[in-house]
């Protein structure tokens, strides 16, 4: 008898077990390398489980999804630093949590999947954009809150996927302080700056 | 009798044929979903022709990447423009480059395969640092080439992901002229300004 096929396991902690396990084979073997036979293979559940809980892998994935921080948090760290210094404050939080992190960052599971998966795009905009930047641009008080949240995106998971999953070199090896010294002025122009100035002066 | 498996057809018709059905397979399946046997298949070979003439998926992911344009030719355009304007000439190029292949872009599955298959990595490099970007900012005569092409290529590829393969709103719609405004003068710094300008101010 397989104890961990037992009927007695509560359904919370089966739950808890596939998200864990879903994490890890994300992971590990990206979106699509990873199958709901795996994952429930790994959380020592039948498959039929993980289907009667989630529905589907590309479901599964919305609710396993964990955030390395708490976005609430984050802006209130990022304003403590004074709005001059709100470039510099979010790319060292940000590197911060991707040196921690390393490939086991949700961003790079949401990337892989995203071109066979609309609730990739759909978690980043959540997270990335309407969670952190977003409100954090509304309490600096800037214009166009959401082109500078897609902005300020663009530039932090282009980074994040060129040092650390890419790692070009020489900026995978860069030290953390010259890389944000690098790309704080632009985070700050995106944050609070004129983010279309050549365009505004063509139109005018 | 399948003509398509003929041994008449040339070793070249062949080996073509592998590799168109290859960037095919890769763009529309990702780099995981396209396996040997599907690209054989699609084809018109065997998969031990494959192996024969590729060696293993990843090699054949190297030989199959097509580059949207010419470098060298790419980088007498921007420079045409005049330094200055290099920022805003290399984003317009590369904006209209993603508009046109759309998903069918060889940085997509290279960054699909990049955590699983070091080749997609050096063949980033190869492309966008080696023989694009670091030439390039040779000839525009700035110091540090290799770190500058990297900080470069980071905005780019965020936001050709961003824009194209998560398409953040209202960055994926967002008029090409405008988006540039807004990320040439990002680029303009990495090729030509002073990066790492607040480290510098520290360490004195």
């Amino acid at each position: 008898m397989n104890l961990r096929l037992g009927r007695r396991r509560g359904q919370s902690n089966s739950r808890d077990a596939i998200l864990e396990a879903a994490r890890h084979q994300f992971a590990e073997h990206g979106y699509d390398g990873a199958s709901l036979r795996s994952i429930a293979a790994a959380a020592g559940v039948d498959a039929a489980l993980v289907v009667h809980f989630f529905g589907s892998k590309a479901k599964l994935l919305t609710a396993a999804v964990e955030w390395p921080f708490d976005p609430d948090v984050a802006i209130e760290r990022v304003l403590e630093t004074g709005g001059q210094h709100a470039g510099e404050a979010l790319t060292r939080l940000f590197l911060a949590t991707w040196d921690e992190l390393g490939t086991h960052n949700p961003i790079i599971t949401l990337l892989q999947s995203a071109p066979t998966t609309p609730e990739a795009a759909a978690l980043t905009r959540e997270f990335m954009s309407k969670r952190l930047l977003e409100p954090l641009i509304d309490r600096l008080g800037s214009d166009q809150p959401d082109l500078r949240a897609d902005l300020v995106a663009a530039q932090l998971i282009g980074l994040g996927l060129t040092r650390y999953i890419l790692r070009l070199q020489p900026l995978a090896d860069t030290d953390a302080a010259i890389v944000t010294a690098c790309v704080a002025p632009t985070i700050q122009r995106y944050l609070t700056g004129d983010i279309h100035p050549s365009f505004r002066a063509r139109s005018s």
